[in-house]
């Protein structure tokens, strides 16, 4: 691979296909063309996004379908989620200058990676923050800062476009590193979920009406410690040695 | 007036009310506020545009309607026209960087000024560009360069706003030049009707279907110049010295 890895732009229960097919036609403005999206209010195919698209219909054609987010995650070593609001996690929430000018310049050599945009109505909740990496938010006029859903693409399409151009003339020969590659999305999840099920049979999540925002906690630290696979492996491994520790007592 | 003066959007014969409501909320959310429309396709007010104004339908129901683009940039000093086709006509064609960091800078204080935007089908035609100081291009794929109307608009008015941002650091008392004032467009056109009046009945305008292309030439060349208020009257008086001189020989 001798090129910068581009995103996967990922719209996650998209309501309008007008928005989806608008959102398409910017990407491939930009240069950029894999789309996945998470289940559309209006179902699929949607005949309204491939005329949007005005051109761009092959984005829609082979736009990947899925039922929940961590599906349409589940092979990606990185991911951004854009969202507006503040939000109250231990996660870092870039503008898109911060993100282009000080992070994307030593992102390109993790692998896979994906833009994540929430719903009209509501934009991305909580929950589906679960496995992203870092939070973008878009500049905006403060007293009114919510973007049109294809708006908000085309943005973050257009800033990609332009910082690969520039980075362009100064990486030549950008190989992913191995080494440096993050675990999948679905290598976390796993991770996690035994993680958390031997804990559940610990008792640590206790009282039970707390367990969640532990859990959140706990996912965010080992998010923020950008676990290659090989880590991940290594701290499965710490588990299943910890229980056997326990048993002999 | 102490702040940079922000410019006006101009939307020439737009198609789709949709169109026009997603740039009045592209404009809002980057903080513009003032929208001028030539000759709506689908008459005026619209519904359509109220809908999909989103919350910004008082830039709506505030817009200018106007028959006839000049009209619309009658009381303007500078007007930059959004083409992505290369045209051969003898204006700097800027591409967005280009404006922004080399131009913009340094014509805040030419008074009030526009942003022109031609129809979803066919864009600005050569004779909308008749008034036009500078034109400017958005970046894009190469194979695939047409932006929806309310993108463009977007991304014009996302980079105005963050420039603007950049520049308030800066600038901090940013008073219109008088001395430094560009003459108005109905300034202009005044001089340019007189001038071609004056060079029609003397003969200068042959043969007749080469006429338009002189005259284009000719505004081409003044334009250029960027003639302030007074300049314009002093060259109406030339035009007037000239054919005295005429009528003596």
């Amino acid at each position: 691979m001798n090129r910068v890895v581009d995103p996967i732009i990922i719209l996650v229960q998209p309501q309008l296909g007008e928005n989806i097919g608008a959102a398409a036609r910017a990407m491939l403005n930009c240069g950029l063309t894999r789309l996945r999206i998470v289940n559309p209010r209006d179902g699929w195919p949607n005949s309204k996004a491939v005329r949007s698209s005005s051109g761009a219909e092959s984005i829609i054609y082979n736009a990947g379908i899925y039922k929940t987010l961590l599906e349409a995650l589940s092979d990606l070593n990185f991911t951004v989620a854009c969202t507006s609001r503040k939000r109250n996690l231990r996660k870092k929430q870039f503008n898109i200058d911060d993100a282009l000018n000080q992070y994307f310049d030593n992102s390109l050599k993790i692998g896979q990676w994906g833009i994540i945009f929430g719903s009209e109505s509501s934009g991305l909740k909580n929950e589906d923050l679960d496995y992203s990496d870092v939070l973008l938010s878009i500049p905006s006029n403060e007293s009114f800062g919510s973007f049109n859903l294809s708006h908000a693409v085309l943005i973050i399409c257009f800033h990609w476009m332009r910082k690969i151009k520039e980075l362009s003339s100064i990486v030549k020969d950008n190989v992913i590193d191995k080494d440096y590659l993050l675990a999948s999305k679905s290598d976390l999840s796993g991770f996690f979920l035994q993680l958390e099920n031997e804990l559940e049979k610990g008792g640590f999540l206790y009282p039970p009406e707390k367990a969640p925002k532990m859990i959140k906690n706990l996912r965010a630290i080992f998010l923020r410690s950008k676990l290659s696979k090989k880590e991940v492996k290594t701290l499965r491994g710490v588990i299943n040695a910890l229980k056997r520790s326990g048993m002999s007592l």
